[in-house]
């Protein structure tokens, strides 16, 4: 059979380890995908000194690759938004396949992408997009069809749990780890995207689309990052028998998809409170399967090149399938997806870990619980720490809480002349 | 688009349970697939009363679905190889695609199944015979396509890891958690096939082959069971900071593919080793991608269904795709098959934890290391445990070495005079 003809737009970390892959698998992937999957030319502004790209056509125009009549498929791997998304519409509007790692790109233009890609009978692929090798977008939209999908979390984001698995195991503060996050080139030098769960929501996003047959709808996304976990938050956590984790959640409810990404306490022996270092995962929740688990690295070069060229597999082996019969991009036929709103985060119902600093005068803490207790708010520990100070540390667990009810009451406890500072709260997830 | 026509053959625990999933999550099964998934015809020698198939055409003959010129799609749940095997054939015959959970009749008839299924150009699918529930073939076979397979390993008997979980937890022996296992329905009457690896085998027998490209060849299993395991064992590898699981293993090594179920010792802060009860859970090694684990419910009506729908899906979804450009049987297109052969087990190099029952006599741990000592057997650690008896245990954990060097040291150390009885040998996985 003919080869399929590749284009590679971007030669970085995922560029070099997908050309790469393609190069060194070639005998097992040809084999697998019944025809060779040749890289006909790569653009990129600059060579990557790394990857020997000898015998290929290169060109600094990445649009010169998106226009090129003889490539079938093009991989986008340039990142950011842009220039990616004129890139991707570009190869659209020539007939291009897209295979794509660029989660943000999908959960901000996902919906418009797809659209044009529906009319010109093309796939976007986007495999890489969400927790970097891990197959998570073809179990959910493949493997998990049969089900009604009642929830899904996930660690998400690798440089996150990096840091609060050296903060549990070590002790460390988050600055501290974050720096050599940094240097270890787990961060970026601007880390927000990461720590304050903006890469997360991309993916939830993406996730809770495909999940729940709705539209992506980032913008509705709550965004709550790990920045001000404190080192004796994980202690706490770790003595009443939790985890924190910064996990993006998707579920089910009556008031609509619930779509937020915060740090969490999960139960210390739930699978998803072992998963450490820059590893990620994700339970799925289905009405006939139950639960199941996807577990591997979320980034890196050959990792997310290993979901790159499975889509690049899965394109080549639909080439010639008529466009109703591919699997959907959102996983539910255009037309089919359902207008579900997003929930508000108000109306979340969690439990809750509280920790306040409290003066040690008789009477403080019969306020608080007062104040929880107008709330209708149950509490299921209470903890007030030793200390030679004469502000405490309190440390209060409660059972499950409107959102809503859980700010009125914080509110009400930062407002009293016996609380220094403001309440620190992390929701709690059973899972 | 029309409907596609679905025939059921057996009504038991997992044809009640698809039968029953196709029903209640028809709407969204239809807007994932483009179309709807009709049951036309069940075949089920008996009623399952607990099953509601009011307005379902039902025969006693599966063989009158297999035929049923109506029917596009026949799913085999009835089990067991000889009728199964009939029947598969004659769907294959009628130009039907079929679906089926069958593993001990794909492990061992495969082979054949799929020769006949490519002639006739149709599909033969099979997520369901291997972990129930988790989309293990889907994910090997397409997810990580991408990759040149290393290893995996997996816990694919539930029955099994709920006895080993038990005694592990509950300090309980064998037979006394067998027992139970078979009231609560995990066992059946006759056991041999869940906890003599027998199961397992046909299981890791199919993921061996998706994942290495080879024919599927079961007959060259080795297969060892979990029945001689004490709690005296779970409670030593504990000691040593292990845990006893019941593994299925495939790697590729120089000497071939290993294809091997058996207990084994895996560090009690490997994933794997926190997958208790029922659940099942692989870990496959590429390449590129590195570890990933995929987990669920390896059993059960629903879970199966799960898997057995999202085939059909599948199925559905290549109905119009041209024979060669869909997902090949084994991964590998026929044809494109490696000729690799099945290791012998006596070439397969693992660490051993030993226990045997020795005199307290001056010079008989001399005796042992000496043995070991000359088959080249380096020790890891030896333990001699305390006892009022005249016999005490001893155990010890040995570096790698190669399977037949150790079966020439158990044979020379169960000769000895100070040895009482047999030497248990239980293989140690690092993963």
């Amino acid at each position: 059979m003919k080869p399929v003809k590749v284009g590679i737009c971007g030669l970085g970390t995922v560029g070099g380890g997908t050309f790469n892959v393609l190069k060194r698998n070639a005998d097992e992937i040809a084999r697998r995908a019944g025809r060779k999957i040749v890289v006909e030319e790569i653009g990129a502004r600059r060579e990557n000194p790394a990857i020997d790209t000898k015998g290929t056509q290169m060109t600094s125009d990445v649009f010169a690759v998106a226009t090129n009549p003889e490539i079938d498929i093009v991989v986008e791997l340039i990142g950011g938004y842009d220039v990616a998304l004129d890139l991707v519409m570009t190869a659209i509007e020539n007939g291009k396949h897209v295979v794509t790692a660029n989660k943000a790109l999908i959960a901000e233009h996902g919906n418009e992408i797809f659209e044009a890609a529906q009319k010109k009978n093309v796939m976007v692929a986007f495999e890489a997009g969400v927790a970097g090798g891990i197959p998570i977008i073809k179990a959910i939209r493949e493997g998990l069809s049969a089900n009604r999908i009642n929830w899904l979390a996930g660690i998400i984001n690798g440089t996150g749990n990096f840091i609060l698995t050296e903060m549990k195991e070590k002790g460390r503060d988050f600055d501290d780890v974050l720096k050599e996050a940094q240097e270890l080139g787990y961060a970026e030098a601007d880390p927000t995207f990461d720590v304050e769960g903006i890469d997360a929501a991309h993916k939830l996003t993406i996730l809770s689309s495909i999940a729940f047959g709705i539209p992506l709808q980032f913008n509705k996304a709550y965004t709550e990052g790990i920045s001000k976990i404190t080192s004796e938050d994980v202690q706490y956590a770790e003595e009443l028998g939790y985890r924190i984790k910064h996990l993006g959640i998707s579920r089910r409810t009556d008031h609509g998809v619930e779509l937020r990404v915060h740090p969490a306490l999960i139960p210390e022996q739930a699978l998803l409170a072992n998963v450490n270092g820059v590893m990620n995962a994700v339970v799925v929740d289905g009405d006939a399967v139950g639960q199941t688990l996807y577990y591997g690295a979320g980034a890196g070069a050959e990792p997310t090149a290993s979901a790159v060229v499975a889509d690049l597999i899965d394109v080549v082996r639909t080439l010639t399938a008529d466009r109703d019969n591919r699997v959907p991009h959102l996983a539910f036929h255009p037309g089919s997806l359902y207008d579900t709103p997003i929930a508000a985060i108000e109306q979340t119902e969690t439990a809750c870990y509280l920790r306040l600093s409290a003066s040690e005068q008789p009477g403080t803490l019969a306020a608080i619980t007062s104040i929880l207790g107008e709330q209708g708010i149950n509490i299921e520990a209470i903890i007030q720490k030793e200390t030679s100070e004469q502000q405490v540390p309190v440390i209060i667990l409660t059972q499950k809480v409107q959102e809503q009810k859980m700010n009125d009451a914080i509110t009400a406890i930062e407002a009293l002349a016996e609380i220094n500072g403001s309440v620190t709260r992390i929701r709690v997830e059973q899972l």
